[in-house]
């Protein structure tokens, strides 16, 4: 593996995996008030659009590296809507 | 453009554009309690590789993409340590 690969090998790990944190943090917090529903629904959809590209392409890495970024961020936008559903049931109580 | 380009083109903007209304979010509401400082700290760090490796590799599409979900993300990154700091004050008072 050359140094660009190497390069683009690590800078995939961190930007998946830098998702882990953040599913830990709101899953053992509960506290999304913070979170944007905005943002996980557009990145989760990229997310689906990229291991669609990886797919077609025959990338396995974009493939792999995008399905762990998607449970990721699929769990932390499943959490925030359900927080912004019991929000909504307080109001009308 | 073919097919898969452009899906490539539209995920890369979805998951770019994406980080547009979290930093939103946490600049107009300041509630960064729910923010992973763990995930911005490495995805920071992944999207500034990102944009070595788009440099090296003569790609603009992965360098712009990255250039400007890192600025995005370090803005984040910013006002959650700041928020950080703020907390360990308040709680030496």
């Amino acid at each position: 593996m050359d140094f660009d690969n190497l390069l683009g090998f690590i800078a995939a790990c961190l930007t998946t995996a830098a998702f882990i944190p953040q599913t830990y943090h709101s899953i053992t917090t509960k506290d999304l008030s913070g979170i944007s529903l905005g943002m996980y629904a557009a990145f989760t959809c990229g997310v689906v659009l990229w291991m669609i590209y990886g797919y077609r392409i025959d990338s396995a890495p974009i493939l792999l590296a995008n399905l762990i970024t998607f449970v990721l961020s699929v769990t932390i936008l499943y959490l925030k809507i359900q927080h912004q559903l019991e929000e909504r049931r307080e109001s009308k109580k």
